[in-house]
């Protein structure tokens, strides 16, 4: 493999990773996460993650959004992927910056697009379980992030409400710097205002 | 340097440029645009290309978000380097995906945070000049990329109201494919509707 090393390319104004053998830059921007509060009669939808990070625990269907696509098709398309669910987009609920990971965060508030009372969803290949949960029966010590906990709340604060302005990080985690479990054992997370929760 | 393959990783469902000596996957991901329509006493901050794609145009203060940092500390950072300003942020005004591009754009509402009736700005280093421009005097044949008119018509349609659902890409364009100019000369390019404006 060829070397990287970390200096200011010339009219530049920050480090970045430049081959040392061909002199290309290797830009490191923030990634897009593209996700979606699907919500059927009350209910919301959630994927019991069976990949690491935080394996066995509880998420949003969302993912990395990948080229040639727009951030609807991204939330859509992860909606199919681990829930095997086809959603119609309402618009967007919240807009995260974790800069901790260098990650953006687009929810989306959905439906199913199905007209049923009972629509299906099945586990896709990277969710070990799919269901959808009344509020009060929503997993909560076993939620994978504090971004699902912030996206559960905004879509609980609004209710039946047309979309607004969409929900931003909390005031208290406002650049998105801090994990679950750092706060001390049997605190609320900061930012985490669910029922139930308790710090892991 | 070493030679990437385009294909599809164990566990993945797409190509992807993985390494042919260490298996490395430099993944691709949409990169985010962050930027602002700032507003003062009605007139908005435009800033002219000093660098390419599109020299001599002109743009709203944005460019790529960096790791580290929130969206809206990104938009101020680029409304400081490209017009030597200091924000105050509004709230999100629209969310375009550019998926010719694979980018997604965070477009801020935004005014000058010094409360004066002559605020300071001046060309940064990736602009050739900097002005507050009433909407008349735009140089709407000037402008440099379709999602600046499209963040400049969402600005002006919300007028003094509060900030509510983010705009999204016009109808017309609803993908983000189109590139100005690529409408037959002397017609509005689609999804522009500011005056004045002549296909580039």
């Amino acid at each position: 493999m060829p070397q990287f090393d970390r200096r200011v390319p010339e009219g530049d104004n920050r480090e970045r990773l430049i081959c040392a053998e061909c002199g290309f830059v290797a830009y490191e921007n923030p990634k897009i996460v593209v996700g979606s509060v699907v919500a059927h009669d009350g209910r919301v939808l959630l994927c019991r993650r069976a990949i690491e990070p935080r394996r066995g625990f509880w998420t949003l269907p969302a993912g990395y959004m990948e080229n040639g696509e727009t951030v609807a098709e991204g939330a859509a398309r992860e909606a199919w992927e681990e829930a095997q669910v086809r959603i119609a987009i309402d618009g967007i609920l919240a807009v995260f910056s974790i800069s901790r990971l260098g990650q953006v965060q687009v929810i989306f508030r959905a439906r199913f697009a199905a007209d049923s009372a009972d629509p299906p969803y099945a586990a896709g290949p990277e969710s070990l379980e799919v269901g959808l949960f009344a509020w009060d029966d929503i997993p909560w010590p076993e939620i994978a992030f504090p971004s699902v906990h912030w996206a559960l709340n905004a879509w609980r604060d609004l209710g039946d409400a047309p979309l607004g302005v969409p929900a931003g990080n909390p005031p208290d985690d406002a650049r998105g710097t801090q994990r679950l479990g750092e706060t001390a054992p049997g605190l609320t997370a900061p930012g985490l205002t669910a029922p139930g929760l308790t710090a892991l």
